[in-house]
């Protein structure tokens, strides 16, 4: 018989989406968090979060590692500096400059590379479907197609799982779960642009404010602009 | 109409299986050239023999990054240097120490986020099913539902497809389809531990000794032992 609980690897991009990602699993399993640096504008100041929060749940298994291809191809204002980050709301129908190429099954290959090696038979992913940017990545098809190829692609008799406890909440939900399970929203950084204050105006900005917003709570974090939602 | 051909990226390691890959893709598209250095034994020697298959084929469109996380983690002889190599030929019940977990998902993730940036529609890997290490990830079905994966987590029209051309091959058909299409054998490296001469020894010597022999063709690179296939 084991004692204690499994181990799961949480990607934690240092977010508000992983960081509830992380208290839900944190609620069943032992988390081994994974960040990782693929040239995002904001990486110094995630990693900076990612290493509070890891603190805040005392992790000890912790994996900061990079990707550099994205930063080489380009494709995408969230690494591309001469290409401008969107505004506001979503635009349903066109996928922002922000998406980057493919981001996620570069991460999972790392999260099912890694938990092959400690044994882990989960990963945990904070993706969002329908309250989101609309990034192809993020949808629920994708990650159930990835999950077989990481069955099929690795050891015989590894049952590795792809969990996407939020994909299918509200933004105001996500702050909901992340309040009824004590997760450190202080600690956590959405901006898509700054890492000393928040700029209110992006995208990603836009998105948490809303989620506070809707489900009538302050947002513990300073921004430059308090955005739509708190005028 | 469109002038000339359609680009397709091809994952070259530099041995012979890629090369072999290479000469296939080439016959009906521009190849777009992709090196990684996950931190094996021989990345250094693997890149010398890219650049100049890149070179004989005059590709244009090349692209050599890193992922560093397998070296991070550990997990494989390829890399931990610690851990012995197997020598001789593939034990069929067990997987090899060479085993790289879940690399070519990394692999493939990094080729596909090229190729929609690029905008090329397929992928090319040399991976080799049956006549192989036995490694997970060089299945068929493993790159079918990757396939899947991509499809469903890029741009909405992407049409992405893996293409595995030498999977069912035995390495023998694989040398015969190389002298067929002038393939530049004598520019590839195979060795999973020198970078000089080859060992003539390790898993990846045997099986590629084993290829010519069956082929009744010479291998024009030199080896410190010719392995059992020449003696």
């Amino acid at each position: 018989m084991k004692n204690g609980k499994d181990t799961a690897v949480v990607a934690v991009s240092g977010g508000m989406d992983s960081c509830v990602t992380l208290a839900i699993a944190a609620e069943s399993f032992t988390p081994a968090m994974l960040h990782i640096d693929y040239g995002q504008r904001t990486a110094q100041k995630e990693l900076e979060c990612f290493g509070k929060i890891a603190d805040f749940y005392n992790v000890k298994l912790r994996l900061s590692t990079s990707l550099p291809h994205l930063k080489e191809i380009k494709g995408s204002s969230l690494i591309d500096t001469s290409i401008e980050i969107e505004r506001g709301a979503p635009d349903k129908m066109r996928i922002p400059s922000t998406y980057v190429p493919f981001r996620n099954a570069s991460i999972l290959s790392v999260a099912v590379a890694w938990a092959e090696v400690i044994g882990a038979a989960k990963i945990f992913i904070g993706a969002v479907e329908e309250d989101s940017s609309g990034y192809p990545d993020c949808k629920s098809a994708f990650f159930e197609a990835f999950e077989k190829a990481a069955r099929l692609g690795t050891r015989p008799g590894n049952q590795i799982t792809i969990e996407t406890p939020i994909i299918h909440m509200k933004k105001s939900g996500i702050v909901e779960t992340g309040i009824r399970l004590k997760a450190p929203f202080q600690l956590t950084w959405s901006c898509y642009i700054e890492s000393e204050t928040a700029c209110g105006e992006c995208e990603s900005c836009y998105l948490r404010q809303k989620g506070f917003h809707e489900a009538g709570i302050e947002d513990p974090i300073p921004y430059k602009r308090r955005g739509v939602f708190n005028e």
